[in-house]
């Protein structure tokens, strides 16, 4: 970081140029049936669209392109349970440089062989995402490498590419709402759009089974709390004080959904949009209806973070869902 | 048409302009799951990821870009029961044009549910595709209407960017599997590809349980044949010359795949690309799987042609694969 305290509209420009070298802009799209349920213009962002299936893959391309020769060399270090990690991956090889990924012992197998198809050699330890980290943290000291942080300037300015790209296309947009994990990409949507528009409302969301981010927020202090949320995209356990703070100075608000209301969300995506959304690409829909008064009639976007539900999670939801309302015989 | 005697890469070129003023490249992914699965290096073309999901709308985006005034004033007439009807009614509400779509008695609820919300006016009539089509073309002259067949060559034309997006992007593509309907994407993509490459295989696929098109390239002749998939972008009855004779021209291979092939290559798609494919949009895998043994070690391009899958279809390919092998415990 420089004197600048935090990341700014100009970073996010900065980063475009490297952005696009490696990916293409994605698409915004209104759709008819979720602008009914919620008596609004609903519109979504297909970051599910991206390679690797997640909007992350944005910042990781980014950082790649600011390493020093001594880091290239080196290559990345980085702890992940899922997007992150595949992120990493994905960057590192675009520019042709070795990444090394620690994962929790029983990490998503799916995700596991993900990063293993993009190159990445993936090293199981610990019990959890902190021992995983702690641990690869050590080894990347030990060999010089360059540890990569979940929620580093560098990934913050090129996530917020996608943010422009609301923005740009949709210049009345209303409000945007954003599903929170780490806060990179509700911390790059807020800096964007505030920096263009501040009567955009910025609206975070976690699920209220990983609740961390979303009470260190309202308290204004760093807050831990307990997770058994099933989407792991919104999993945060212990908060991230430098999005904290980005959060603290510019979110309009940030709100808890029951995974129950995710889960139901996943199922009205894949009707309506016919994109399969994980459980945090499904969360800002989730948001969206419970905060239906206080849309109507506004152009609301709907980030689609990502698209990695596992099949066992898409069987569960939509087992859930049957039990609930039968598909009509066909 | 012209003196020339079919669409040619200088058609497509053309319409490329007009094409890109409303609609993005889509993605072309290589996913390591499917070509582990293929023994090949293996790509899906997303053109899933268009709005309407499917990709006929670069066809009818291409043709309202020629209207003459009195087409424009009259607006647009056409028949469809699924992804066709969408592309016009899109393309007519990008240039603010009415759009009239005839659909048979029965039609997918959901599908024409999309065209309403495009601002289209839809008409049920009739038992089938082809009496709507009838009846609507004498809509079209009674009221001096411009009636938009399914394999107009400006639709080919525009359909035919998305293959000149793959072999830009992929110059070293052996070979491209396309799912035919109507044949207007199959057509444009060997008018593409074997006048940049004539070494690139172009191979069309369609249902074992909807072969007409199939049969009829074969005999070289037209040849009409029942019609039982479940795949509604591959269910065609009768076949059309115009594309007939461009594939007779230029198509490598055109081969058959049983529904319950392509049912299970939905599932396939949704667990190694994280994508809903619609019943045609995954026979292209389905061939795939099929030709192994030619494609091995080989660059090879799936098209995603669309993506509208029915949450009633979703159920049932997805209860027919837990009873072959239940998913794991989660």
């Amino acid at each position: 970081m420089t004197e600048r305290d935090m990341p700014s509209l100009f970073d996010v420009i900065a980063a475009r140029p490297h952005v696009y070298r490696f990916l293409k802009p994605t698409p915004l799209y209104r759709y008819s049936g979720l602008s009914e349920l919620i008596a609004a213009d609903v519109w979504v962002k297909h970051e599910n669209h991206q390679p690797v299936g997640a909007f992350k893959v944005r910042g990781g391309i980014n950082l790649v392109a600011h390493l020093s020769d001594n880091e290239r060399a080196s290559g990345l270090f980085t702890a992940s349970t899922g997007n992150h990690g595949q992120s990493i991956a994905y960057a590192a090889r675009a520019e042709g440089l070795r990444a090394t990924i620690a994962v929790p012992e029983g990490a998503n197998p799916g995700k596991v062989a993900a990063m293993r198809g993009l190159g990445a050699e993936v090293v199981f330890h610990g019990r959890d995402f902190d021992s995983a980290r702690e641990w690869i943290e050590g080894v990347a000291r030990e060999r010089g490498g360059r540890f990569v942080g979940s929620t580093e300037e560098l990934l913050i300015n090129g996530v917020g590419t996608y943010a422009l790209e609301i923005v740009e296309e949709l210049p009345g947009v209303d409000a945007i709402i954003v599903p929170v994990g780490a806060g990179s990409g509700v911390c790059a949507t807020a800096i964007v759009a505030k920096a263009i528009n501040p009567a955009i409302q910025v609206i975070g969301v976690q699920s209220a089974q990983a609740p961390a981010m979303q009470l260190s927020w309202s308290a204004g202090r760093p807050v831990s709390a307990d997770m058994s949320t099933v989407a792991e995209g919104l999993a945060t356990r212990i908060p991230f004080e430098n999005t904290q703070r980005i959060m603290r100075k510019y979110l309009d608000d940030f709100v808890l959904v029951e995974d129950d209301a995710i889960e139901e969300a996943i199922v009205l995506l894949l009707e309506h949009t016919h994109n399969l959304a994980e459980g945090a690409g499904a969360a800002s829909l989730a948001a969206a209806i419970m905060l239906k008064s206080r849309l109507a009639g506004k152009n609301v976007v709907l980030v689609m973070s990502g698209g990695n539900l596992s099949m066992e999670q898409l069987h569960r939801v939509l087992a859930k869902k049957s039990r609930a309302s039968p598909p009509a015989r066909s």
